[in-house]
């Protein structure tokens, strides 16, 4: 057993595999980018196929291979389950998967997971059901739960080989030129799905919206794609824009953002040409309201905002307050819309936005991120990926990538949840390293990292509650009493690795 | 001595290295692109350096390797000349030089070659001073000319292994998103750049316009570039727009027009959503307008036009003729602008364009090709790159690229050009081998290739002289009596690669 940076023990074989956390840079080293074999198209060839069935049959997938897919259609995705039942109808086993994410429309994964047809997850998350499945322990390995950045890096690095990707392509030409701005299941930024197209063996465009040729503009390049395959839907609209964010009327959610939106306008980041992130959780939502506001007032702009774009970053861009979106994906209709329609409203792909591997990510040039929590332990650890109840549930997204590489990181958070503290002792599982915490926001104040002393003087004169995170943690344990310890089994369902590849921890089954 | 396909001599050393041309896709197999090592940066790392002579420690240059540029700006191009001052002076020699083409305004490199700092040359063409001086023997290594697709497909293979590319940046920002339609030297695409970025070692872009972070368009984004070096400038824009295409009121090429673009709009290819690509030569632009008046007559429209770009097809799209612009160069400064503006003014990378060895290239969907000739022989083969003096003066572009893939590729010359004639019975050189020329298309008439059988009964009713090529060649030695032949000596001063890499002709001195 060995015990990493985080004090989290890792199983020697895990250790002995990736490597334990051992802090935010140390593992940034020189590496080569992977090789891909090349079959290459002339003028006599075509990449179109008749049907998924074909396009396995083409591409030679068999026993043992990896397959990729991307998660830009979120909960109307009908790609990862159309391919994986055509896989399992073909009798292919022993497949591994390595969607950018996993989400609840996926749960027909479980029959596959149980009948052998897939037998090794990467993800940067995993919902409800297929998420409890995974905790009850139906797997042999453990899922590899990866970062944006990560994930990016691995394919890169080649810790993920990806045999074939199935990219979901909302519209193609016969060639593979693919955008997520037309068709029917429009999802904008194709930002993560680019890097499995360019790192992949060989790369299947599945799509319902066949354009002519030449398709532009153009997200991945027809010189990426091999097979091109029409089918009647690749997924539903609705699906695509669900839990699509809305602007919370919660009081402790809109305080909660006030506080956090005053952390940034008080520091010395905010001011002509800053930048900032915000997730899609309500409070961080609800963030960019608070910071219009105070951009109007004090008439300050920035240069960009980055990350999963929401329609609430596509107005304050429109109002003159944003120059620059740089868009990895899109969590609403609107902002995929604004893509399409504003050379301003900038697509790139997941390397680019967080690989700490890359020649230089977005994240690396930010002020500013707002980042939601599930757990926040008082070494400023922060778990995004396992409920209370040590159940896999949530995704690492973009938390550790934009956490250690921004210059203000700021983790918003209710002080409890129901009768459950979100500020701990010990986080059920660390996502992301407290050394990569700045800021954390509660309803009830602020707590700011010790290890940031230039913050705590940046702000010895705000006027928002502070607290030490130990104070926060007191407070939530006041409402809700110690909360009992989880009793997990023996098996290690998931690993969890650091941006870089490392294990920061592990989850065990419940 | 070994003897390839269109029968000419190819020394044995050569053809071991190389091998042979053998047809137009013999050789065009499966490959494995290269890996490229990564030197990672960090949230803390900045790439912006102070001089191109600290890029060059920077990037630890050294005797012996590869470095690249592109062609771009022209005429007006200070880059190159720059970087190799900057090398001969650090006492740097034997170094590979593999720009995308080189112009007169190389002439400096004349120098450097005699001093010993550039002893390797692979290019698409040598200007005037230059290649009369390589034509001379000043070099102990022959030139490698290569295709644009083919130069693609040798950085892409590793055959070319560039250690650093130095990208002449019209704007960048401090971490080395580019493009070409911002700055004062602005050149529109940035297609043969892209490559570079893609597959070098190590990536300096060398910019006059640092603008602030993000830029956007990307054309090569910050993950492929190391270093960013601001000087004051990297090229004079009069320069770039230089030789710039002007509409020909010559009688003869006005002529040669009217017929090639009657071979167009007389052939099945001509229908709505067709496609064509016109080179920059009076005759081949002036095909643009009589083109312009038959599509407007008979209601056909294009949906892509394909190519270095031309204001001619610029103002075709204006009007509604054309749909889209594929963009791998620009000839003009409109076509600059053209880009920066219009949407469906696309820009490609080199590999997209015209690689034989990609995906899928741009080519492969084209219909109809107008191309330029130095010289065509009875076998229809096409020399592009030496004079009938036998001296280097000319550049392969993408002729034999595009001859290969397109559907129907008419190739545009004089019968004699003063007194020497452009149709003989053997090239000096042959750059596109006579099986990829289809029709063509002289002042007095045209000839069409007897390997095109459909294309004689397709225009057995035309209204254009027709002869056969021999016929054409006994009119143009009718007017110049039988060349005489070039004394050439027995050193090599240049390798002709066919698109997929074999040797289709050497050039020897003169």
């Amino acid at each position: 057993m060995s015990v990493n940076q985080v004090k989290r023990e890792i199983p020697d074989k895990y250790a002995k595999q990736y490597g334990v956390y051992a802090g935010e840079f140390t593992n940034v080293k020189p590496y080569e980018a992977v090789k891909r074999p090349i079959k290459p198209i002339t003028p006599h060839d075509s990449k179109m196929v008749d049907s998924i069935h074909d396009a396995i049959v083409k591409t030679g997938l068999k026993d043992g291979m990896t397959i990729s897919f991307h998660h830009h259609f979120r909960e109307g995705d009908y790609v990862m389950n159309m391919v994986l039942d055509e896989i399992a109808k073909m009798g292919i086993k022993n497949i591994s998967i390595a969607p950018s994410s996993i989400a609840n429309v996926h749960a027909p994964l479980i029959d596959h997971i149980k009948n052998g047809v897939v037998t090794n997850i990467t993800s940067s998350g995993l919902r409800d059901k297929v998420g409890a499945a995974i905790s009850e322990g139906i797997m042999d390995n453990p899922v590899v739960i990866r970062s944006h950045g990560g994930r990016a890096r691995a394919i890169a690095r080649g810790d993920i080989h990806i045999d074939v990707a199935f990219i979901g392509a909302p519209s193609s030409d016969e060639y593979g030129n693919i955008n997520g701005t037309k068709g029917n299941a429009t999802c904008g930024s194709l930002g993560y799905a680019m890097i499995d197209a360019k790192y992949a063996d060989q790369v299947v465009a599945v799509t319902d919206t066949l354009v002519p040729y030449p398709n532009t503009p153009i997200s991945i390049p027809q010189t990426d794609v091999d097979y091109v395959v029409k089918v009647d839907a690749i997924g539903d609209p609705s699906g695509i824009a669900k839990g699509a964010t809305r602007f919370t009327k919660n009081p402790k959610e809109l305080l909660i953002a006030e506080y956090a939106a005053k952390v940034i306008t008080e520091s010395s980041y905010f001011k002509n040409g800053f930048s900032f992130q915000t997730g899609s959780g309500g409070a961080a939502l609800a963030v960019s309201r608070f910071l219009r506001k105070a951009m109007i007032d004090e008439d300050v702009k920035a240069s960009f905002a980055l990350g999963g774009i929401t329609n609430a970053m596509v107005e304050l861009q429109k109002e003159g307050l944003v120059d620059k979106l740089i868009d990895v994906q899109d969590f609403d209709h609107p902002s995929a819309v604004s893509m399409a329609e504003n050379p301003d409203h900038y697509e790139i792909d997941a390397e680019s936005y967080a690989s700490p591997l890359s020649k230089g990510s977005f994240i690396n040039q930010l002020d500013v991120a707002i980042l939601s929590a599930l757990e926040v332990d008082t070494n400023f650890n922060v778990n995004v990926i396992t409920g209370s109840d040590g159940v896999l549930r949530g995704a690492s997204g973009g938390h550790s990538d934009t956490s250690a590489a921004c210059k203000m990181s700021i983790v918003v958070a209710p002080i409890v949840r129901g009768r459950i503290p979100t500020i701990v002792d010990d986080v059920q599982t660390v996502v992301t390293p407290g050394e990569s915490v700045d800021v954390v926001v509660t309803e009830l104040g602020v707590a700011i990292n010790p290890n940031r002393p230039d913050l705590i003087e940046m702000f010895k004169d705000m006027k928002v509650p502070q607290f030490t995170i130990e104070e926060l943690k007191e407070k939530a344990y006041a409402i809700t009493g110690t909360p009992a310890k989880i009793h997990y089994g023996d098996k290690v369902v998931a690993l969890i690795e650091y941006r870089d590849g490392s294990l920061i921890d592990v989850v065990k089954n419940v």
